[in-house]
């Protein structure tokens, strides 16, 4: 609209999550207006981050260097190990804190319909870990959701001789919540798990 | 959280406005998940645009060559001048569409209090150019806050001398607008610019 540089600018702005025509043109016109410095610095640290953040060799998640932050952390338990889809999901566990075992990223969950299939996660890589490196434990933390409750089924399956306890992460009343308000579905669901 | 570089994207993403930590942690693991050709287009456009992009000499307005392209543009009509404050003004009359003129961007409105005065706005280059390229028309299209009236009235006795004939953009009720949920300012406005 103003220019072909700002409006390219625009363009590949609307590549991010949530951002529209007119959120990427006040976001242009913010960074243009004496923000200029800022904005080169976001270019440059999206740049670094597009090509040199790489995969974790031993979980998965995203790493800078061949082996992960988390993975190399000597003062983190060995006996325990936390499966999850994404490595957002390994970002949201560590800021609720309390948990000091390893992770290992699975790329994804099951869904046959989308053609998803064991092939295209982790799986073997994950069993091929608990064999060559036991752990006491494997805490299950996919998703609640159907393909997240089948991907849990496959991988105990897959890794029930390998370990010893296999575990699933809690489901039930989020904290804070109201009985009256909730699904009936998390409802039952908690109902059943009661201890 | 995940790793250094991953850290550093989130933190220079937050310079975007209305872009929090969670939005920008978002940002980065959406935009690291199978879109990086995507993520280095926007970095290459930023870079691009914080650098190249400059203000045009004629208007003031942003632009990639010395004159930008609606000062270039031969169709439209030299005897009419709208003045606003930014950039992102011209953008929203263009987007409007039916204006054919030309534009000056004064950079801002006064503000004493901000400490932003006439010395700091093209102020002097738009009395310079009425005087230099006579307009039969300048349109004062400034903000209709206390600032914006301040300006366009310090404006209007600037270039009275050398235009004939001044106006102000119409201020009233906006389009579908209902009477009842207008507020008194505008609407008392609005009964006195009655035509």
């Amino acid at each position: 609209m103003l220019t072909e540089k700002f409006d390219n600018l625009v363009k590949q702005l609307r590549v991010l999550p949530g951002v529209g025509q007119k959120t990427a043109q006040r976001m242009a016109l913010h960074l243009l207006n004496g923000r200029r410095g800022q904005g080169s610095a976001l270019a440059q640290a999206l740049d670094i981050a597009m090509h040199e953040i790489i995969e974790c060799r031993q979980c998965h998640s995203f790493s800078d260097d061949d082996i992960c932050p988390i993975c190399v952390d000597p003062r983190r338990d060995d006996s325990v190990l936390c499966v999850v889809e994404t490595a957002a999901d390994v970002m949201a566990i560590e800021q609720a804190a309390g948990y000091r075992g390893r992770y290992f990223v699975l790329g994804g969950h099951l869904s046959p319909l989308d053609g998803i299939n064991a092939d295209d996660l982790n799986i073997d890589q994950l069993v091929n870990r608990v064999k060559t490196a036991p752990v006491d434990e494997i805490i299950l933390a996919t998703s609640t959701t159907v393909e997240g409750q089948t991907t849990a089924h496959f991988i105990a399956e897959a890794v029930r001789r390998h370990v010893g306890k296999v575990t699933r992460i809690a489901q039930g009343i989020p904290m804070g919540g109201e009985l009256e308000y909730l699904d009936s579905m998390t409802l039952s669901q908690a109902l059943q798990n009661r201890s």
